[in-house]
Parts: structure tokens; sequence; C-alpha cells
């Protein structure tokens, strides 16, 4: 910042370049609606008060506020590249994220922080980073990084890194990990920020985790969660994404005293609800709605996160502070009209006004390492007709080991036309290793066809499920062929796909595009191969190879029983 | 911080070393009364909840607060050693304290703040330190140092060092006077923060002072200037001290939503008000019986400040923050009856438990470099009777000019017997310049002798103000002979004298030594020199050699008009 040159603009020796004239300010220090001019310079608001500037505009009584932050994101579970994200969030209000690359860093490791780093360096969204904390999710599974403490120490200190991002792992901490300690340990030592994932944990377990310096948590679900997290000293992110929809049984343990303690995220959202929802701005509408005061609601999304994370000169408009501040109708609708970001108006009536090129970055392309699978691969031997099969539960990502009476052919598994037993494969496509885990899979009640996927969670292996291994090995080769992505098959026949050239997650086209093509994919899914409506094809397919979420999932390595916390024979 | 150690205790694989039990604690987080064991090990606390240690604690219902903090002090004013003033703080609740070492700075430079860092390495009060901005005061005076940016630089980085001390000189902001910006810009390449310090300002004026970086404020005395400063986003701490009273006033201004950015200081206090009212727990107190929220005024000496500094680890009882805790007996009288630091157990009924010896540091020591004045030093040449005279007023550092006419014998000043014109000089100590300044004065009322000290604000030179000049000659050489202090005479013989060995500031003696010899200089300036009984003796001197406070003022290099900001003849 030069000082000298804002200086004589403040105090009027000079006029500043522009100031925004009649708004109602959010005062998200004080919590009052100001009126009075805000003049800006070189980006960065100057002064508050009576002001006149180069050019002057007139707001005409609108309100006004810094810009919103969401204080945890997966960029990758839009789909989109961070140029194509920012065009989508900045419209909303969203001038600030604090970003986890976890999906990219467990498929290309630092170079996937590297891109997600470059990508976001000139954007029109600040975007603070954390380094993923768990790459692999667990040892059960072969992911396309293992990042170590060591690893991390290349950018604990980059700029716009504010530390180490969700520790799922628990356990580690209570075991003491060295692998855990050691990358918390990093982050101590460079005075940084370990972001929390702690969901249902509670008790003296809970005193551990924090006690270890874990400072903030986004899985709550309940009021009391939240209430035990913040009497211990957390920070706690209300989430309302696409998947986990938590605000409005948080909101209900919000009180003037502890509010300033809590902020939004939105941690995965998916390009329909952006377009349809907004991002964190729907996350105060919808608090709104549900009773919390504007104003504290406003507070979430600005100043409380900016304080959490340590983040100067954002989230409040006052001098010093970066201009990123949204224009909006009034404080029941909060209808985002404009945004300025770093002075200038970036958006308007949720249009970018703003160009950005997908950076094109060779490490993060063509990450999937195999050319082609074939029939040998997907067999699954049996030498009984008794087995193991993965149950679906409806709008659940938690499955059922059940026992199930199948057909066999030589030894091996037999389609059985009209049975809601299907083929699950999980094919490891990081280190070309040729590992193929296999399972089967009920009611997910696919026909004649099948759906290959490269986002696979968290590894990222290419996940198939099918009905006939013509259909699996045509969808599972269209992946490879695409570089990444999704794709259906039906009759040997593509029906559909979308191409994830970004590390199989990400596509390098815009939200349009993308939200076109996944709305028609799904589509097809539900109505030509008749997928089951009480489950979300994609998000459920990408689940089932997790193997932390109860009961069995299946990796690259094998069928997992996670009761157990042990591989199983099918 | 060892995790690995305490986990276990947490999760009750092994006992802590210390529980106690049945305390109502202060959850300052969610402003709430929390019915909790508190389990420690190793001097932090690790554990809320149910524990059993090696040794438990029955609290028996009382009430349990973090550790105070103040925000803003200069242990300096105590005219106590560091040492010292631990064991007069400690006792009434202060576990941690942001000093600011700009007394000692002004007198022995880089070597002072050296002198306090290494004072408090290892006290059972955390120390934080910021950096002296305005060593000297002004350039119309001589101090013991002058302290650049290129200076500072060797302490920035401290650990304990968290930024810049209060920047009092707001025009050179306004100016872009070299000097505070390269000062700044040091501060904020390293990452601290600026204290201010703006009494009045505000407007454009303000919105520059805070555009230029400094993010506090403890000089507000009205309700809106505290509210106008919080708008901008300053953090406002509440003075209550020897001199300044201004919680009273701003408490007014509190809200519900705006007090987590408010917090409390004492700037400057002296023994006898350490000794009668306490330390930060006075503010407290006072705070609670003017109406304030008993918690809210917990909050605003705990975590609030802590939050603002971003100290970690301390301001809360929560695991991972150190075992830094008082216990009290009710919400209303906030009598603290026993401070726990780092887990042990250092005062009880407000009497420390610890001891500390005052360290020696030859650095700080003989601070007082001319050997003795005489006669000639101190004759006013006057070529008129009508004079320019520094008149008092009640109960105010301010000061007015007054035209008098005085007697003249042999072109110099001469005493008229009964008059209240009084000789003043301000005499260079530190680099033996011979530099004396000469002034009369009126409204001291002082009778047959002198008074004479070392602390004179902000340069601290040698500051007398006598009738005659034996008086005036005897009780300057007995501060020289001292080293430094505070020195009576009359009729040619030393009534009572103080030695300040550090500095010619502090002394290393203990409280009740000091305030001792301090209320019988007092009491002997009254009641056997009369001095005007709506003056403080010691207080009103030591600011008639800043010549920041208008009207005029006196330094070493002679009479000075503060309206104008120049020297003027007497």
């Amino acid at each position: 910042m030069n000082i000298r040159c804002l200086i004589d603009k403040t105090i009027k020796n000079q006029k500043p370049e522009l100031v925004l004239k009649n708004g109602k300010i959010v005062n998200v220090f004080t919590h009052e609606i100001i009126d009075k001019d805000i003049a800006i310079h070189n980006g960065m608001i100057i002064g508050i008060g009576q002001y006149d500037g180069e050019q002057n505009i007139d707001l005409d009584g609108k309100y006004v506020a810094p810009g919103l932050i969401d204080a945890h994101v997966h960029i990758e579970s839009s789909m989109l590249s961070p140029q194509e994200f920012s065009k989508a969030i900045v419209p909303r209000g969203t001038t600030t994220i604090i970003a986890d690359p976890h999906e990219i860093g467990n498929v290309c490791g630092l170079d996937g922080i590297e891109y997600i780093l470059d990508s976001t360096e000139d954007l029109a969204l600040d975007t603070y980073i954390m380094l993923p904390s768990c790459v692999p999710a667990t040892n059960f599974e072969n992911s396309g990084a293992v990042l170590k403490a060591q690893d991390l120490e290349k950018f604990i200190n980059h700029p716009r890194v504010l530390g180490l991002g969700e520790l799922m792992n628990y356990p580690g901490v209570i075991n003491k990990d060295s692998d855990v300690l050691d990358k918390l340990e990093l982050t101590y030592r460079n005075d940084k920020i370990v972001d929390g994932h702690a969901p249902g944990v509670c008790g003296e377990g809970l005193n551990a985790y924090i006690l270890s310096g874990v400072s903030t948590d986004h899985e709550c679900s309940a009021k009391e969660e939240m209430l035990e997290k913040l009497r211990l000293g957390m920070n706690v992110l209300v989430r309302e994404g696409s998947a986990a929809k938590d605000l409005k049984n948080l909101i209900q343990g919000l009180t003037v005293y502890n509010s300033h303690r809590v902020m939004f995220c939105t941690d995965d959202k998916h390009p329909e609800d952006l377009l349809k929802d907004g991002h964190i701005d729907y996350n105060v509408r919808l608090a709104i709605e549900n009773g919390v005061d504007p104003i504290t609601a406003i507070q979430m999304a600005t100043i409380n996160p900016a304080t959490c994370y340590n983040l100067k000169r954002v989230g409040a408009i006052a001098p010093g502070y970066k201009a990123n501040i949204i224009v909006f109708d009034n404080l029941k609708d909060f209808n985002i009209e404009e945004v300025y970001k770093d002075g200038k108006l970036v958006a308007k009536d949720k249009t970018a006004l703003f160009t950005t090129e997908t950076k094109k970055c060779d490490k993060v392309i063509n990450t999937v390492h195999l050319t082609s699978i074939s029939k040998e691969n997907i067999q699954i031997d049996l030498n009984k007709d008794e087995v193991n099969v993965i149950q679906l539960q409806p709008h659940s990502l938690i499955t059922k080991k059940v026992m199930r009476k199948v057909d066999i052919k030589e030894n091996k598994f037999e389609y059985t036309k009209g049975s809601d037993i299907l083929k699950l494969a999980v094919i490891e496509r990081h280190k070309n290793t040729k590992n193929v885990g296999l399972g089967l899979v009920e009611n997910f009640k696919l026909q004649d066809g099948a759906i290959a996927t490269t986002i696979a969670h968290d590894s990222h292996n290419i996940i198939v499920v099918g009905d006939n291994d013509e259909d699996i090995l045509n969808a599972v080769n269209e992946v490879i062929k695409m570089g990444g992505g999704i794709a259906i098959s039906s009759s040997n026949t593509i029906l559909d796909s979308l191409q994830l050239k970004i590390g199989g997650l990400m596509s390098d086209r815009d939200i349009n595009y993308v939200n076109d093509k996944f709305s028609n994919l799904i589509d097809i899914a539900y109505n030509k191969l008749h997928v089951n409506k009480d489950i979300d094809p994609f998000l459920t397919l990408a689940f089932l190879a997790l193997p932390v979420i109860p009961d069995i999932k299946l990796t690259d390595k094998g069928l997992f029983d996670v009761v157990n916390f042990d591989f199983i024979e099918i």
C-alpha cells in the first residue's frame, strides 16, 4: 500500500478517483446503517464521510456492504476452472474465497495446488488457500499424490496460503499420528491456521482435537454441536452447499453474543445451484428468511471470516480496506445489483463485466494415465454364489452391507437380466498400476447401460457402474479418451459425456455449458437408464469410492468394510 | 507446544497435573457461565469437562475467568521496575500486558527497550511490547535518544514485539513525514500492528490517520468520539488510569454489537492507585458498577484485547490456552482471590506468592550525565520587566501564557519575596550539552524551597521549580547525585528524596517503599512548601516540559509557545 499517494485524497488536497454517494452503508463493526459517501482511490477505500471525486456515482439510497467471503470452498465441486468459477460467483457478490484444493491435490499433488494458486493470482476474486491436509484421504486406496508435511512446506509461506485445510483425520490427532502432527507443527511454526472437520466429535475427543490447534469447524449439523464447539473456542462455519444443508439448524443456536464467531461457507456447490440460488449471498438470504437479523447475516459473510482468518483489508467498508463492495436493494431480499472489486464495477445484474481465460497448465491435464481397459480387467471371480453387496440407501451417502445370491458362470459373476445387482468398478488411473477394485451394488437400479466418471472421492480414480460389460468398457474408455470426465453408454453407444480436462475434475468451459451438459447427463441417467430417483446418480457414484463413510465402499484396492476398517471379499 | 505429551491427558489415558473443580467458568466466547472442570497440564488448559487430576482443587462455586489483559500501559509510570510492577499487578489478576516503553526509550533508546524486553522475559506476567514510535516526542528538546525506523528494525521481529506504539505524531501522518511513514512501512512489512493516539481527531483527518494503518486508539474521552472511531474500523481502548479517567464517559457508547471491539487499558497508573484500587480489575469493577454487563466487562479485559492484538493462547479458558486464570467471588464485587499463571497459583488474597529480583542492567542506570550545576547556569537574563510567564490552570495540564511584571537586578530576574512567580528550569541531562531552559511559572505557589525531578515528559531531562536559587541548586544536585529521582529542598536542606535508579524513571525498590516515599514527598510539597492544592506537584511539573500540550511549555532549549509552535523569549 502506498500510503503517501492516498493521504492527499483523504484530506481533500486532491480528488479521489471515485465517490459512491447516497448509499446506505452496512457498518459491520458497529452493526449500524450509515448514510455517508465512500471515497475510493487506487482500488482502496480511503474515506467515509463527505467527499467529491473525479467520478461521483449516485447510489440512490441503495444499500452498500462489503464484498462477501466464502470461508471454505472446494472450487473443484463446481466442475469449473477457477476463472469460470469467479465469473459465476463474483456477480453474486462474493469477492473473497478461502479455497481448499483438496480434490485437485489428490489428483495432481503439489502441481494441483500450484495450478490453483497460479490461476487465482489475478482474478477479480481474492482467493486464499488452505493446504490440503489429507492427501490421500486413507491408505486403502491409490491417489495421484501423497502430500507429507515436507511437501506442504513448499507453499506454507505463500502470501495467499492461510494454513492447513480441513483436518479430517481426527483419529490421527487422537492417536498422535506422526504424519498428522508433523503437518500441525509445520503450520504453527509458520504462524498459520488449521481448519477443522469434526462432524459429531464432542467431549474429551473434541477437547483433544482443539488442543492440537484446530481453530474452525464447518461440519456442525446441530445447534448443540455448534454451541459446544463455540464454547471451546472454535469458530464455526455454517455450511449451506449442494449436498450439506446445515444453515436452518445452526442459526437456531445464534445469539447476539456468539454470532461474531460464526460465519458462512458453501464447501461444495454445483453449477445448477450456483445458477439457481447464487453463492454466499444465498446463505445470507436464507438466514434472513429464517429470522437472522440482516446486518448480523451480512457480518457472518464479511467481517467475521475476515477476523477469524486474519484477512486484513477485506470484510468491511472503512479506510484502508479494499474497495470490494456490493450494492443491493434492501435488507430483506438481499438482491445484489452491483459488485465493485478493487474499486472497479465488475458485475451488474448478476452478470460479470470482466473476462478471464482459463489458464492452460500442462501439469493438470492428461491426468488419466491408462490407455484403455478390456473385458478381462473387469471380471469378478467368484467361488460362491452368496456374496457381499453394497446396498444404497435413499438420499444418503451411507451404505449397508447385504448378502445376495447371484448367478455364476465359469467361476465368474454373471449379470442376471432385470436384476438390480450391478457391477461396480474402481479403476486406478493415476499411475497405471492396473489396479481394479470390483464390487456389486444394489438400489442403483440402472438398466441397459453404464455410467463412468473420474470424480470419485477423494482419490478420483475412475468409478463405473453398469449392467453389462460392453457399456462399462465403452463408458470407461470414453472417459479415458477425454482425459477425464463423465460418460454414459447404452447399447455400446455414448449417449452423452462431459469432458473434465483439468484433473478429471473441472471443465475448461463456462458454467452454462457445464450446467447444460451435466443436466442432460442427469436427465439421461434418470430417464433413459432409469436410475433410482432416490439417489443422485453422480454424487452417489462419486462417494461410493470414499472408504471413510460407512458401511461398505469400494476402492481400487478392493471392497472395503468401513465398520471393521478392513478389506473384505465379495 | 508439545501436542503429543498433552493429548493423552485430554483423552484421559493419563491424569493431568491439576484439575480445578466446581468453578463457574466465565465463557468469553459465548458470554455464558459454564459449570465444568478445568484440566491443566504443563501450564496449559487441556480440557473443559469432567476430569480427574493428580491434584484436584475444589473452587467451591467461585467464579473463574481468564487472566486479565492491560492493552496499553507504560510500566515506567508506576515508578517500579518490571519485576516489582509484576508483583504489584499480578495479584490483582493481570496476567498479560501490552507495554510501550516510551519513557525509558526516550532516556536510553534501544538499550531501554532491550532492558524492558530482558526484564520481562521470565515474569509471571506475559509482557508484549509496542516499540515507541515518537522518540523524541518533538524536535524542540534534547532527549536521550533518537529512534528512527532503521533503529526499531532491530526489535520488530522479536517474538514479543507486536508492533509500533502509540503514534502521537498525527500531523506527521497528514504531512507524510518520512520519519513517520518509514516506521509505518517497517511495521506493515513485518505484518505488525500500529497503535494510535488521536485525542479529538475526527472527520477526514481521522480517515487519513486510519488509512495509514493505525488500528487502535486509547485517547477517546467522549462517547461520540469512540463511536466514530469504531465505525471507521478502529479498536477502542477504554482508559482508566491515574491521570486520564475515560471509562464512565465511554461505556455510555457500548452496545451489545460493538463491545467486542472495545477493551480496557490503564496507560499510566501510579503506585498509590495500584495499591488502593488495583489494576485492570478496577476497570472491570468500575464498568460493572456503572452498569456494564459483568461478562461483557470481563470480555473487554480478556478475549477482546487478545483478538485485537492477535495474541494466541491467552484471553480465554479453553483447550490450548495458557492456564492464566483468576478466581473471584461474584460478578458484582469482582474481588479477585486467587491468580493462576501457567497453571501455578501465583497470588492469593492480593498477595504475590512468587519472588522476582529487579534485573541489574548497567545500560539503564547512571543516566544523569552531568556532574553538577551552579548558580550561573540558572540565571535569567532580562532586559525588560514585563515578561512571559507560564500560568498553571487548576486540575489541568494545559497552561496559559500571561504577561507579568517582575523585579530585575543587574539585568537578571530577581525573586520577589512572597510573589507567586517562581523560577522554572529544564536542564539537559542525557548528553551533558549544558543546555538549560529557563522560564517563570505562576500558580505553583511553592514557598521556601524547590522541587526537582528526572521525570519530565517526554525527554526526561531534569526539571526544577523553586523560589530561591540555593534550594534549586540543592535539589538538582541531589537528583544528580542519586543518578535520577525526585528531591525536595528547603532552606538548603533535602527534606526527602526518592531515588529512581533505572533511567531516572523507575526505582529498584518495591511498591510499598516507592509509595511511602512518594506519598511523603507529596505531603512535604503540599504541607511544608505549600504547593497549590489545585495542582499535582509532580505530575504538573513533569508535564511542564512537554511541548505538545498548549499553551506554553519549557524545554531544555527554551520557552516554547505551543500555540504558535515556536520558541519565544521570556
